[in-house]
């Protein structure tokens, strides 16, 4: 048995059996935590995954479709944690993926250094939706303000935590491609597979994927795109279907 | 009446009723040149075009199907630079363009610095062919070895003559990206529109077009991808009818 707050509810993850809790008020999971999930290379069998920012844990549940790892994620907010805690519990999934309630600045000392197979990240955009205009503006402000430092804090954080050799995605948006590539080198994540998403054909990318490899030598391969509507406005049989195939 | 050297021949230019002279032995343009000379921003009526590492001369006798403005072409083969000279005469574009025999990295001093609205390149990945294998060898191990320094030589130089806010643009291979880019930001040519071309749906891209503008601001659009054939082997209609408008 889960408990639920007033305000939230049971949704269905994307294209999957699993069930997630969300409310409209606090966190949704979006289109970039199911992309992210399918795009990131996993071990099938063993290892662990280390998901930052988790949310309400969409990435950490939705990588148990693609592999037999432990998946552990971080989520600074207490409500987000308790959400992804008891969407783990719902799913019965406790035996592979835990929660932890902590600031990602503190994992470093949390937890043990190059010990992850691969860290997933999907940073903080807009945390929350605030009750208030003026709330939510200064909330998306300081989510703004967050991110030019956070992007650094987040790879240079990943870097520490992940296996020489292991790898590291990140979803972000296309107009920080040079600056989030650039910290990846700098902090030792050579990237190595970039993807872009366009809402459909002849639009321009709106969301990036990439991965990087602790330690890993030059030489960058380009996804074939993705698109995620048709022409008809629905989802594309390639996003329903998403599974990256080396 | 143009010349012809025994190993040349007079070929269309892609998709044009333009002619350019090639040798198979020498030189031949490639889908590079006809992309870069598709995706770069160009001022319709006036300005002047610098187009470095011109080879042949097809991506400045293939400007002149979009802008009336003055262009000309460097290239330091002097044989290559003698067949762009006879290809501008044969289709009769004197007026519009003229081509140089210099090395590139002697135009800082040759042309006048920051005179230029916008500059072109498709910089030189193997320049010629030569003779024997081992030669081949060779040269192909020279032209690779430049390649790493002649990216970033060719980006400063490009720097130094397009106009404050002019436009520069290049065509290169995806695995260049973050070099590329990093380069560009450093010499004050800020990236703001990159598109990735892949040989056909579901494949991985192979050829990257990027263009800054110098002193410009950070925020880089990523275009809707290009495919250069279809599920039928032919080239698709958006290769054919390439006129990018932003």
């Amino acid at each position: 048995m889960v408990q639920l707050e007033a305000d939230e509810r049971v949704d269905y993850l994307f294209n999957s059996p699993m069930k997630i809790i969300q409310s409209d008020d606090i966190f949704s999971f979006s289109l970039d935590a199911v992309l992210l999930s399918k795009f990131v290379y996993v071990p099938i069998k063993r290892g662990h995954i280390l998901d930052l920012c988790t949310g309400n844990g969409a990435i950490a549940l939705l990588l148990t479709e693609r592999t037999n790892a432990q998946i552990t994620g971080i989520e600074i907010q207490e409500r987000l944690q308790s959400m992804a805690e008891r969407s783990i519990k719902m799913n019965q999934l406790e035996h592979q993926v835990n929660s932890i309630h902590a600031d990602v600045n503190d994992a470093v000392k949390q937890l043990i250094p190059h010990s992850y197979d691969i860290v997933t990240c999907n940073p903080p955009y807009f945390p929350y939706k605030a009750d208030s205009d003026r709330n939510t503006k200064r909330h998306l402000e300081l989510a703004r303000h967050e991110v030019a430092v956070t992007l650094e804090e987040i790879v240079s954080i990943s870097s520490q935590l992940v296996k020489g050799k292991g790898k590291v995605a990140f979803v972000h948006r296309p107009e920080r491609l040079l600056d989030i590539m650039s910290v990846m080198r700098r902090e030792g994540i050579e990237p190595k597979r970039l993807q872009f998403i366009y809402p459909k054909q002849g639009k321009q990318a709106n969301i990036m994927l990439i991965e990087g490899i602790k330690d890993g030598n030059p030489g960058l391969n380009l996804l074939p795109p993705l698109f995620v509507y048709n022409e008809q406005g629905q989802y594309t049989k390639e996003l329903l279907n998403y599974r990256y195939e080396k």
